[in-house]
């Protein structure tokens, strides 16, 4: 939960594997929040969303065949860029009042980096000191199977470092999705299999349980 | 202790305060080292010393006023720097039977980060998930008085931004080594008070110590 009791404004981010409909959640997620505040949200992608967390983005995003980016390394950069993200952009904006919309956040790297290439002990670590217990309102699992969200993601375009990953990397890391899923109440699972109309039904109906 | 068991290839590194005279001390080892086995030894930095850890350095190293560097991200870059370092650097050339000389290594995050900034249980988390055990077999850590190294920095041209410090910073950061010292008899302290000559002649009576 964050940290912010001065007024109603929450964190809510959007989780997926690529290809499960990330994008058009976000935009559907901003609409509503912006319809019922009357203001729209602030945006956020990670890793990025300020100048600093962009540039460590690049790092990993930037494959270096004579430096090639250890495991250990992409883990610290991911959160290099949450821990700035965080105290720069998400809680200053929640402290004044402003709804903060997320396009991934700390699931992601427990899920890619701790189930995904099975680094769980050095994320969780690295997890709970950079966070000490800070984390999203409301967070949305857009939930599809790897083989499908893949091929949607392939007819995108090319596929950077991270997607090019074997097909078992990505049930790892959808199985450690749907494991924190369950044992945390603030992570809503949205089957992201279903057409973009049901999708959204269920998103709305999600976004409508919370307190307004 | 590095895990090398192969060979007698050692991790050397030189630690201390802005103008205890690590770049001298560098040199002499580095002679002596070569002497000893033939073979200058692989010299690196820290932050840095990969194509990839010198970029995280930059962000370290370069104020940013409208995206202040937190103390979690600055502690984070540091150990993605350090285990890219590590990984593609320190451990590959050990392997080898090169020996490594390093300027500055953990034990400047567990000092600077950990007793300066007063981040000690999350540089203390981090350095053990990301480093898990692997240490230098000797640190020579240079010993002085903040403010009388901080008058030889001042010296050598402008101060960047973590030597621009309070004096205060610089004395808890100087007592956290002196404790590290302490309690590892792997870190050997060196009056760098003293005159270059006497300074260098401590540094060379702890090296013959060693097994060559």
């Amino acid at each position: 939960m964050n940290t912010n009791t001065q007024n109603s404004a929450k964190f809510i981010v959007i989780e997926g594997l690529e290809g499960a409909g990330k994008s058009s959640a976000i935009a559907l997620v901003r609409d509503f929040i912006e319809k019922h505040t009357g203001k729209a949200p602030v945006c956020t992608r990670e890793p990025g969303g300020t100048p600093l967390a962009e540039q460590m983005r690049d790092l990993v995003k930037v494959a270096n065949e004579d430096d090639p980016l250890c495991d250990e390394a992409e883990c610290l950069l991911f959160y290099a860029a949450r821990a700035q993200l965080v105290a720069n952009v998400i809680k200053p904006s929640l402290a004044k009042g402003d709804w903060v919309l997320g396009d991934r956040h700390n699931l992601s790297s427990l899920a890619y980096q701790g189930g995904g290439r099975g680094l769980m002990p050095l994320v969780s670590a690295i997890s709970d000191a950079t966070l000490k217990g800070f984390k999203p309102d409301l967070t949305l699992y857009l939930d599809i199977e790897p083989k499908l969200g893949l091929e949607r993601a392939a007819r995108r375009g090319e596929l950077d470092r991270i997607e090019n990953q074997e097909i078992e990397f990505f049930n790892r890391t959808r199985a450690t999705f749907l494991e924190f899923a369950d044992a945390d109440d603030s992570i809503k699972i949205v089957d992201a299999s279903q057409s973009m109309a049901e999708v959204h039904k269920d998103i709305i109906a999600l976004l409508q349980e919370l307190s307004w």
